[in-house]
């Protein structure tokens, strides 16, 4: 870890945990060894009422659980949270809160929203984007070219053992938490999670991923609060038409000097001179290509 | 179309109705003009009982329900499906069975799988494994290398408008189906409801995702009777342990020349000889850059 680094939470390829060593045979038919990324079941409790088993690396079960459910508003932003206990050999997690809950009937039906769907009510999306007003705050691209570069060089899981996602939150040019996971909404739920119960202020946030720029993307940023959402990867039309709505600086397709912005340009402050700015090294190009899914 | 496809179906990239052309900024301020994918909601009918609503590019409705519904266990194999009523307008389709259905109870309880979750009983999942017996077909890899390079020059959505997915059914050297979605399983799902309805026997087929090896992309070939998994994408630990269980052969990080195999290695005939086969070109490369989520 640099000196200079300003990570408060960031990846530990190096947690025995979180890697599993199989051996397999290569394109030669020769006898390999590989690291792949685990999977775990994890169940998560809200009080007394089992809510999903998510499948995750589990290295924040906690910030999973308490995330998973504020994204879900099953838990909502002024709850008081009295207690998360969670049980390694069960591999349970139960968020516990002063105010009584009953989500029976809201699991009851379920939406998928494409790429890595937890299913969520759509009127209530829909609802939850109309009320929210993000905060004009500005996003210098000095900023986002510091961000973009010095998030691909950090040590992470994906470099070490590919299939994962990765999720940042930052301010400025600066990243602040950095998580992964097998499923892209468990990467987010973990910063949510994290936010929640650290009280870290959205506004003046910054929120980065791997993955593409979806409905559901824009949807867990927006209700998140955080005013600008940065992709290495594309968008999907709906995607962009949410964020447009919501007024969220949604920018994809940010490798190297190039990137494209299609909703809340206005946040946009052009203080880079491009000629100082590299493209994207052959060798984060190949490792970028690992990150598909 | 060259003389020689093999394909059944295949990506339509200048299907109007697949991408629309959105108005943004790029790096350096200038107005550009880009294509995205569309996203558009689709609710599931079984009999008269709604089952989910999916985000899909809605290219193959019937497909993408009946698939859907085979792969949640809701259809079984020796259904008989009366009828497949699609209605655009209130983007509803209806799948009717001889059978009488009622999966109330069965909606309740979820597992979340990593990657793009539907939502599926843990428990069933691993009962479908057990019962299924694999059958002993050969993979050469001669078919492979001819069948990923036909896979990755193929015109399709993706190298139109990017933040997509897509799935192959191949038998031998030959790609029979390639499906595209902003979600994996729904690409998944087409296929399955495409063999299903074209009576298709899987036995000697071979699955092909651009995605990564999760425990649910490994579920869903078994189900479907595939003996073949290969993905240009990486591993997770569980799908490695769920394709050994079922005797499932599965390779991963198939990229130009390389690939990796982790499960299933009796299957795999090495007839090719490396020096012909190239390295992916660095076109390809970059291309399998935007291919993240």
């Amino acid at each position: 870890m640099s000196k200079t680094s300003t990570y408060l939470i960031r990846p530990n390829p190096a947690d025995p945990r979180l890697t599993e060593r199989v051996s397999g045979i290569d394109q030669s038919g020769a006898k390999i060894d590989t690291a792949v990324t685990v999977e775990r079941a994890l169940t998560i409790f809200l009080n007394n009422q089992e809510i999903v088993t998510a499948m995750t690396i589990n290295d924040y079960p906690e910030y999973l659980a308490i995330g998973y459910l504020l994204n879900q508003h099953m838990l909502l932003p002024d709850d008081v949270v009295t207690a998360v206990d969670y049980d390694e050999e069960l591999a349970v997690v139960v968020v516990r809160t002063q105010r009584k809950t009953n989500y029976e009937k809201k699991l009851k039906k379920k939406v998928q929203t494409s790429g890595c769907a937890q299913g969520t009510v759509f009127g209530d999306l829909m609802e939850a984007l109309e009320d929210v007003k993000l905060p004009d705050t500005q996003l210098r691209t000095s900023w986002l070219y510091k961000l973009t570069s010095e998030i691909n060089t950090t040590p992470s899981l994906y470099l070490e053992a590919g299939a994962i996602h990765g999720c940042v939150l930052a301010k400025e040019d600066k990243p602040l938490v950095y998580m992964e996971d097998v499923g892209r909404h468990n990467a987010v739920d973990k910063i949510a999670g994290w936010m929640f119960k650290e009280k870290v202020s959205p506004d003046d946030k910054i929120f980065y991923t791997t993955g593409r720029l979806t409905s559901e993307m824009v949807i867990k940023t927006v209700r998140m609060g955080i005013p600008i959402l940065i992709s290495r990867s594309g968008f999907t039309a709906w995607g962009v038409e949410l964020a447009r709505k919501a007024n969220l600086t949604l920018i994809g397709r940010a490798r190297g000097k190039r990137f494209v912005a299609l909703a809340g340009e206005q946040r946009i402050v052009f203080d880079q001179d491009l000629a100082y700015v590299e493209e994207e090294s052959t060798k984060h190009r190949r490792k970028a290509a690992v990150h598909e899914d």
